[in-house]
């Protein structure tokens, strides 16, 4: 290919977005346990899948993300998709070569199949009586639409947080159909400190008497207020103790109050009470409550021998990327992670940003984070 | 005196405790506004104060502490003095030579005047009526007790987290009555992170149906289930990352299910819920509200022009006691106040116990704080 054609074909308009699709899965056996009749997953892509079906990117999403993953601002979406920086033509994930994927989780409230969706059985509502739902099962869900689209290969999953569990069990479940994965600030399991803080948040949300034993659907009251406390927990382990100091430091809150004072308002807390409300206005509270604990049961070894068995499954080329002041999945765990599976066998590797932005550093520093999985998938071209 | 005069006084019986005393030290103006028409202070003295009334130590407790700080288990105190391995005859704190003082904080629901007591002027219990109370009111009042006991100076003053924080500000706000001042896990200003906490927390008290707006006194329902998740906050900010892989890592829980599961119970869940269960049961609701609020908004620096101009004051010797894997009062925190208060001119020193146990060591980690804070009472005496 000459430079010339590249310039032209930089210049043919690129493939339009899907805008947000619907595909039924059928029935669905999670692996705890339970029976969904009918599993409907949302997705979005972006380009266009090649005859052998084997340029798609599965793009995955965190605790209370949706299929949106590129596209700029508008009135549905007011900050554009959640990783647009990175995708889209001529972006580390581009769309003018890739067939980029991301659907809503099994689980989730943004149009996939969750503990909001009707139970065809009873008509109503599954809410507490939805089955668990483990990463495994997510990303079985998402093979089956894979299939369905068409695709044989996946050249690339990536993902951060609960998406990058999700990364890092594609690699392991269907070792024959990856080609790279990229966990971001995840780990094969997490510790104790994470677990303790979703449960906070669950905590919250059941102790909210609008929450109702789960069954609030149609009665006009949800448990909000719960809801807006688990998102406060879960923000703390989204930022670093520095990045704090730096945004916030001690200073005294300027928006106005959202609660009951008991002296005052610090920035920290104003900020922390309106990121609540934001959450409460568009998230389901049972489906923070599945995935939460989605997340804390995670364990890339369930169902293996030991550890050493389910890394050795992987031949996917797989890199781990860690945030250097990371609370929730800290780097070094991640690191242990990227080591336990080269221990393995697998061709894993470790990379580490450095950044005061903790655990949101994979939804912020997008410069950090285009050199950390750039590389990786350069390489790639080169050697494949 | 010679060595068998010096074992005579050892085998002579040690001063008895106190047992728990309520002293009213009249009305107070805290320094945020409002008024209390009478205060009581709640505490307990073991040994004898000398005819100089200058042997007299200090100890200030912790955010749910009381004035109990000595003493074996009994059946009001299962577990004996939150701080006895440090207090007694020929202990750390040496109940043969010093006249020991612990007082419930003013703001408190363990004997001393807080938010439960009786609002004298209607009668009914202050609720959040009660005037915001900061650490410089904590120490204030303790002072009015301990003038009234004859105490002339304070050979030491000691306490860790608030009790750091109140000790910090003893030797800032009464310089000439302080000899020693022992900050252990403290600074002179809470950073964002843990002020975070302290707000989920709050939320989550003054979200609980039964708060009632802080005036649930007498109506038989108190908000038991937001100061349990308050307490699961707080104690996440007590260990550590490390100490929580160690003693918990991702086992299941064993004991009885307190709550609604959502896909089973990790140990740390479980341990977390029956701490909540265990602070709901024995603490006011209200006293956690204001007490916590103290902590946030304690500034050393607060009144004066500068953090050099509050940390000039101090005449003590100060000792700040940092632990390495404190989440609350960091560890690199501590000692930047250390070397502020050395660069203001303040005889300040520095000292670090390596340990997993988090915020939480300086009620555990008992050879260590001997070890930490012994030298800097032994050194004194030679010194002095």
């Amino acid at each position: 290919m000459t430079l010339d054609s590249g310039a032209e074909a930089r210049q043919a308009p690129a493939p339009k977005p899907s805008g947000k699709l619907h595909h039924h899965i059928g029935s669905f056996e999670p692996e705890l346990g339970g029976y969904l009749p009918e599993v409907v997953l949302a997705y979005e892509t972006w380009g266009e899948l090649d005859h052998a079906g084997e340029n798609a990117v599965l793009i995955v999403h965190a605790l209370t993300g949706d299929s949106h993953a590129a596209g700029d601002p508008s009135a549905d979406y007011k900050r554009g998709g959640w990783w647009d920086p990175m995708i889209g033509p001529g972006r580390t994930i581009d769309t003018d070569n890739d067939f980029v994927i991301c659907s809503n989780v099994l689980g989730g409230c943004s149009g996939s199949t969750g503990p909001a969706s009707t139970n065809p059985e009873t008509g109503r509502p599954y809410g507490i009586g939805f089955p668990i739902i483990t990463i495994r099962d997510m990303v079985r869900a998402q093979k089956r639409l894979l299939d369905d689209l068409g695709v044989k290969r996946l050249k690339l999953v990536i993902g951060g947080s609960i998406g990058g569990q999700q990364a890092l069990e594609w690699a392991v479940e269907f070792p024959g159909f990856v080609e790279r994965a990229a966990p971001v600030a995840a780990t094969g399991a997490l510790g104790p400190q994470g677990i303790a803080m979703s449960e906070i948040g669950r905590r919250a949300i059941m102790a909210d008497p609008d929450w109702q034993d789960g069954d609030y659907y149609g009665t006009g009251r949800t448990p909000g207020a719960g809801l807006a406390i688990a998102r406060m927990a879960g923000m703390v382990t989204y930022q670093s103790a520095a990045g704090q100091w730096e945004r916030f430091g001690r200073r005294s809150a300027k928006r106005p109050a959202l609660h009951t004072e008991i002296g005052g308002r610090f920035e920290v807390e104003s900020y922390l009470h309106y990121q609540g409300r934001e959450l409460a206005g568009r998230f389901d509270a049972n489906s923070y409550l599945y995935l939460s604990r989605a997340m804390d049961l995670y364990d890339v070894a369930a169902g293996y021998d030991s550890l050493d068995e389910a890394y050795s499954r992987i031949e996917a080329d797989t890199l781990f990327t860690g945030i250097s002041s990371d609370w929730l999945f800290p780097a070094v765990e991640v690191r242990a992670a990227a080591e336990a599976a080269r221990t393995a066998g697998a061709n894993a590797r470790y990379v580490e940003i450095e950044s005061n932005n903790g655990h949101d550093a994979f939804l912020k520093d997008w410069a950090k984070l285009r050199g950390a999985v750039g590389p990786f998938l350069g390489d790639q071209e080169e050697n494949g």
